[in-house]
């Protein structure tokens, strides 16, 4: 199988619990990595520069883009996102598969400038059960409920983009399932090539 | 995830135990369904008709053509191969995954008709090791082993066909390596499309 580790990328409706999921992975398997993201915008309370996200300035942000020092990245709401490119690579040389728990925007250019990469998108089992998530504890107002579900029905128009579909109904499940997937992805024809040429080299050399 | 059954593939080198490795996955779980190919070869010692293959005359076997009870067939010296399409497709309505174990002409067919279907191509972890197998016990004529190690680097021309290698060292990682595979095709978005659509059209009716 591939030693060479692949990108994955995580995509999936807000409320499908992609955070938990992943945070899990990486407790319970130890060759994944998880990249962390550079952003322009302003750190939350909590967040710690390195953990959540790099937090750079806009002029450091455009430097990086110039330098191709970012393998994408994309804008929302007036803020800019990026996978720095160093961390990225040198895990996947190092033989780890590398976790980008990125948007739509973002997957589409992994996957058009790294066909081999796995785009995995994260749901819950059903729509009432988003909607529930969603909704939360009745504490949310009307408008607020409105904005996340209209945010969930952009992000399902997305869903088609991706390889597979991952529903997180129980935790350790779709744990398995996502590790499964990755292990399959190391199967794939196309990432063995040199494993095949090999033998396709010995077998005729006789 | 879908609950219509999948289209298997399994190819591979002979000597790759392809036929000890499906055994062992149909003995271990049950959702799964071996369809039997119709040939117009005759029966070897201790084969028995219904179970290694459906033998029939070549005038059955080309009406069969004709009526579109195959789902694909080739020809191999002068023989004819092919999959009754009938028991397959019951199988999959019923929700079985089912495997076919056919040679590349066939592969490529399926592939073409069924592009959800699943390529799998069984090798021996190395050539040497393939060799071995192929050399046997030291009681083959030196042209006999010569004809096989053709054979397969013959076999090995098409594996870039296959979506994924399975390498079959120890039989139990192998059998459980299908498995997995098997059920990451039933989370690919492509065969997923009902229920993306049913999310989609819950979440825009607020």
């Amino acid at each position: 199988m591939s030693e060479q580790g692949i990108l994955i990328v995580v995509s999936g409706f807000s409320g499908a619990g992609k955070g938990t999921l992943i945070k899990a992975m990486l407790e319970k398997y130890h060759n994944y990595a998880l990249s962390i993201s550079a952003t322009t915008r302003m750190p939350r309370e909590g967040e710690k520069d390195g953990r959540e996200y790099f937090f750079v300035s806009r002029e450091k942000f455009e430097q990086m883009i110039e330098e191709e020092q970012l393998i994408e990245h994309a804008r929302y709401v007036n803020n800019y996102y990026g996978t720095p490119r160093q961390y990225v690579f040198q895990q996947m040389a190092d033989g780890r598969d590398v976790i980008l728990e990125i948007e739509i925007q973002g997957a589409l250019k992994i996957k058009e400038r790294f066909p081999e990469a796995l785009l995995l998108f994260v749901t819950p089992p059903s729509a009432d059960e988003l909607k529930r998530r969603l909704v939360g504890r009745g504490t949310e107002t009307m408008e607020v409920i409105r904005q996340r579900l209209h945010r969930a029905a952009e992000e399902a128009e997305g869903i088609t983009s991706y390889d597979y579909i991952l529903i997180n109904d129980k935790l350790e499940d779709c744990v398995e399932a996502m590790h499964q997937l990755i292990q399959a992805q190391h199967r794939r024809v196309s990432g063995n090539l040199d494993f095949i040429e090999q033998m396709k080299s010995e077998l005729s050399a006789v």
